[in-house]
């Protein structure tokens, strides 16, 4: 094997993690001046690595007995991809959440000298996440190849990969909405005291999830997409173009890491200047750099062709835009959010009934655009191309993810600011950041959402190949079935991570109407509400309610294949990537527009807050808060994960 | 042509007329001796007759290009049977709303004198309607087959009876819902005046709406339901057994009107009895009749050969099963909706969690049956054993919808009984026997939704059929393309319709709310409502709303043939299968869970009415309103059109 081009796509890997280790140090070095914020920051940052470690504890029978049959089964090759895999992941999201709840308290500090200092503070944090991700997940799969040569055999490092992503977004998405539901419903509902508040005892809670959903959830999670997406393309690459298709989506990637680095250059603000302007050059530059750096390597790699740039480009392109349908959807300056804001005026119900109805239809152009790059990318590059094109979607991670993990940096300090009675002028400062990052993040939204349809279809284009069908022909009545039970998991796996918050916040809700009731001087300031006994709560349910959403979605493939074959496990692939993207963006839109909703009525919008509208967004919210972040984004990873199951396991199903 | 065969199947239709016929000339003969019972009810009744007759006029243009269109392109008999269908759809709607509308005010006096004589009348009125769907479905076909002779030409009579479903469904599912909702959430919430009070300006469009959307919308629905399984079955059966297999349907069907008809004799029950138990013993002596029939006509067709048997009988033991499984997740007896209640204790926002939880797992039961059932009817009687298992389902629908349409009678007498003064004894034997109707119900539309699966499925393979495919390859990206634009479709539609129904709810609400405000004496009872401008409201926005959704259905699969190819349009069928089975349970059983999570804290759990939890409750079984009798059930109506406009325009796609 030829390693220099190995070494070389590597080396941008190494590159990343010097940066982020840069940056890292930085941070270090970035002294905070105030004891409360001190203290604050160790408490979340102690809660949030204490639930990290115990997770982490919890899934290691799960890896060890996944490992040992993959094994004995397909031999070792799989056994230690899937380990590696399955590390790699825990590690990105220990390091990325390290520093995140590092940087919280900092950027909180940092806001009392300027929007700027804030702002830079809180992109750094994210951009170690952002960084720590692609840097591990392309030196993991180079390091893969190198040892054993085969896309097929790499597999399982995407399958450790995703099983570990599915646990962290289901586990961390349940603590973290269980605390904010609960601490939202009877803190501000209730109480009536403000978000963030010392005095409610799902305080903490609260804060720790943002972290351990946000952005640990978070980063497993694109963790898995950027490397699943690349060992989709390897492993159709590799049956059409060989060594050369194997290659390109790597030199993608490490395009993409390049151009991350690049773009965060990009990303500065002048005192008084706009965030959002800021955020927003450090992705547009990125952007433009990788479609800049991905025509060289195109021409270069296949000889003046550039086919398959155009597939890139068609995927690029279509991200983008479902971004933009996103935000329309999610943003209050656009009409959908205007109208749940309107039916809150009638009150809980006609709330609830128009967030469904604009997040079932926010599902109509994303679907669209999936669809248009399917198409594009098979017009200029066959089945390879739309693996490719979600590659492309994907090689900005770098910069996309820092810009996500940047938004609960932000909220998380403003929680701090709150808590730890800095001035006013701190929250505001923090309240602006984080809804820049809001509507920034709806950009990278759409690009999972789009990269992940992409990803799964090329995962199950690549089954189809593994398992060498003629056709997975619909007609026939096994296929059939195995889309029925395809399109049937992502409904019984949103029911059960929405029940598991639902109770979880219902004992949270218990748990702080009764410290409310109970503890003497609690709204008064003068006594401590018991916070732990809520981390508890939070705690527990996550680790108890992650098990049977994330077993479902390995073993059930697995039965499929066993007893109804091969056609029907590709028809349960098909089924369950056409509900699970639907119901994905259905959920997270959603959610989003209830939130943005809520927020606009507090602006001032029919009324404002204590009127009934705004109890009825609030309402909306709270119901959206498990669909946009435990639900919603676990489907993602979900139909992704069974398709990796499905080409893992090809060979005995045969 | 043998015509033997043909007429017995006719007249077993002719049978189930003449059966209809009678028991019109009994609920005539039937004096109320109450002059406010028959005003109300000649009100109600004229302002249902007043809405079908616009929605029909609605619906005439409509009708008459997609006839034209069919004609140019298909042949004039493609065009008839088109005209046909529709015209019979329309008609069994008109008879059947009709004598239910004369049928609820009887009732409700009946009731004076009783259970039994309350029973008697309302089953009556539901039977005509039951008999007449059955009656005129067959005759149609037979009429259709004698013509034309080829099953894939009468597939235009389905679209027929198909299309004008959808907007009967939608447009009725509308127009109740608005009021309903408008008339729940300010009469009962707002002013806590009680249900069916006069004083409610909305109540008289509440009544009619009930009987546009639950008798007249459930029947065109049964009628499309019944007819496109039979020529699903009669066109896959031509290509496989020639005119055998387009006999076999129709002889099940026949044998199906036989065991209705006797069925009927079997609904009795005497005084201080148990009505529960005189619809339940109906529906298993029809039920054990069709089986025995079924039994019989299979090993003398089939010269012993009992295979087809089988098939069959696993439909109807799965369609049986997805009632029972339907019972379970939205009766209060069992523990889904005491979850919802309990979940109320702790708010609006966990009530409504709760509820999407529930109606989203109740998915997983019923696909697996309908799965099964697949795999039996494969197994017994290849893709013949599927569509036959549909019409062995569908085969007791003279029964079926007797039951089924029985209860808004009795609910709508129930309404009559409130606002005309009779005595509470009559109210509660109404509301006793709504009760008893709405347990019953649920293994009606377990039968629906497992039957709508199948016959989609059987449409499907017919379609497959139809443009000769050796294979639809989920491989293919058009298929995949066409799978993901299936499966979009019920996402899209349900939104359109739920959104429909939010804003003539905000409409109503608004209405209600002025005239409460302004009408002075309104709530003494000293002032009458102003009735005729909630009825206008309603009636104006179903009109308007039903034309994009209903419209769509039809639109798209020609598109998507046209343009994509009839792989595409392959791929369209599936993805709308799978998410259209999805969302029609899921939609269907959350709103019925909710609405007796709230039935069941009325009793008094939980605190009861008036309570936290009560108003939670209260909102839940809005939210589900559109749900369950607006965007579910026509959904099962938009998979099969969506398929059936495929099967008859397949020969434009080749």
């Amino acid at each position: 094997m030829d390693y220099t081009w190995l070494g070389l796509v590597a080396g941008t890997g190494v590159l990343a993690i010097l940066f982020a280790m840069v940056v890292t140090g930085r941070i270090n070095a970035f002294k905070v001046d105030n004891e409360n914020v001190v203290r604050l920051s160790s408490i979340i940052q102690r809660g949030a690595m204490a639930f990290l470690y115990r997770e982490y504890k919890a899934l290691i029978p799960f890896v060890a007995i996944v490992a040992v049959l993959l094994g004995y089964k397909l031999g070792l090759p799989s056994a230690v991809c899937f380990l590696v895999g399955a590390v790699c992941s825990a590690s990105t999201g220990y390091a990325g959440m390290r520093v995140a709840t590092k940087s919280n308290g900092k950027t909180a500090f940092a806001a009392t000298s300027g929007m700027n200092a804030a702002l830079r503070v809180a992109f750094q944090g994210g951009s170690v996440m952002g960084m720590t991700v692609v840097g591990v997940g392309v030196i993991g799969i180079v390091a893969m190849y190198v040892l054993y040569g085969d896309p097929n055999v790499i597999a399982s490092f995407g399958f450790g990969a995703s099983s570990i992503a599915l646990f962290a977004r289901v586990g961390g998405g349940i603590y973290t909405k269980a605390a904010d539901v609960g601490a939202d419903l009877v803190g501000k509902v209730e109480a009536g005291i403000p978000e963030d508040d010392p005095r409610n005892p799902a305080v903490i809670a609260d804060n720790v999830g943002d972290n351990v959903g946000d952005i640990a959830g978070m980063g497993a999670d694109l963790f898995e997409s950027y490397v699943n997406s690349i060992i989709a393309a390897m492993s159709v690459g590799a049956m059409i173009y060989g060594t050369a298709g194997v290659a390109y989506p790597l030199f993608l990637a490490a395009v993409g890491i390049v151009a991350s680095i690049l773009g965060t250059f990009f990303v500065r603000v002048k005192e008084g200047g706009d965030p959002q302007l800021a955020l927003r050059m450090g992705l547009i530059s990125t952007g433009a750099l990788m479609i800049l750096g991905t025509f060289f390597v195109t021409r270069w790699m296949f000889q003046g062709d550039l086919s398959l740039f155009w597939a890139v480009l068609g995927g690029v392109a279509s991200g983008v835009a479902i971004g933009y349908v996103t935000e329309i959807y999610t943003s209050a300056s656009y009409r959908p959010v205007k109208e749940i804001a309107e039916a809150s005026n009638t009150g809980y119900a006609t709330n609830i009934l128009s967030g469904i109805g604009v997040g079932m239809k926010s599902a109509g152009w994303p679907v669209v655009l999936i669809c248009a790059a399917t198409l594009v990318g098979v017009k200029f590059g066959g089945l390879y191309g739309i693996a490719c094109s979600a590659v492309g979607m994907l090689a900005i991670t770098g910069m996309a993810l820092s810009v996500d993990a940047y938004g609960p940096i932000a909220d998380n300090a403003g929680g701090i600011a709150e808590m730890s009675g800095l001035p006013k002028t701190v929250r505001s400062i923090t309240d602006k950041l984080d809804a820049v990052g809001n509507t920034t993040a709806a950009i990278g939204k759409g690009l999972a959402i789009g990269s992940a349809a992409l990803t799964a279809l090329a995962l199950f284009v690549a089954y189809g190949q593994a398992v060498k069908l003629s056709a997975i022909d619909l007609k026939d009545p096994h296929v059939m079935v195995g889309l029925f039970i395809g399109g049937l998991l992502p409904f019984i796996f949103s029911a059960l991570s929405i029940q598991a918050v639902g109770r979880a916040a219902q004992k949270m809700i218990d748990e702080v109407r009764r410290q409310f009731r109970e503890i003497p001087g609690i709204m008064e300031g003068t006594a401590e509400p018991h916070y732990e006994s809520c981390v508890d709560i939070s705690t527990a349910a996550a680790l108890r309610e992650m098990v049977v959403p994330g077993l479902m979605a390995v073993i059930v493939p697995v039965l499929v294949g066993y007893f109804l074959g091969v056609h029907a496990l590709g028809g349960l692939l098909g089924g369950s990537i056409v509900t699970g993207v639907m119901l994905a963006i259905f959920m997270s839109n959603a959610g989003g527009a209830w939130d943005n909703a809520k927020k606009y009525i507090e602006e001032g919008h029919h009324g404002g807050k204590g009127t009934p509208a705004h109890a009825a967004a609030v309402v909306g919210d709270t119901v959206g808060d498990p669909f946009k972040d435990t639900a919603g984004p676990s489907l993602n990873i979900l139909i992704k994960l069974m398709s990796v199951v499905a080409l893992v396991l090809a060979p005995l199903f045969i």
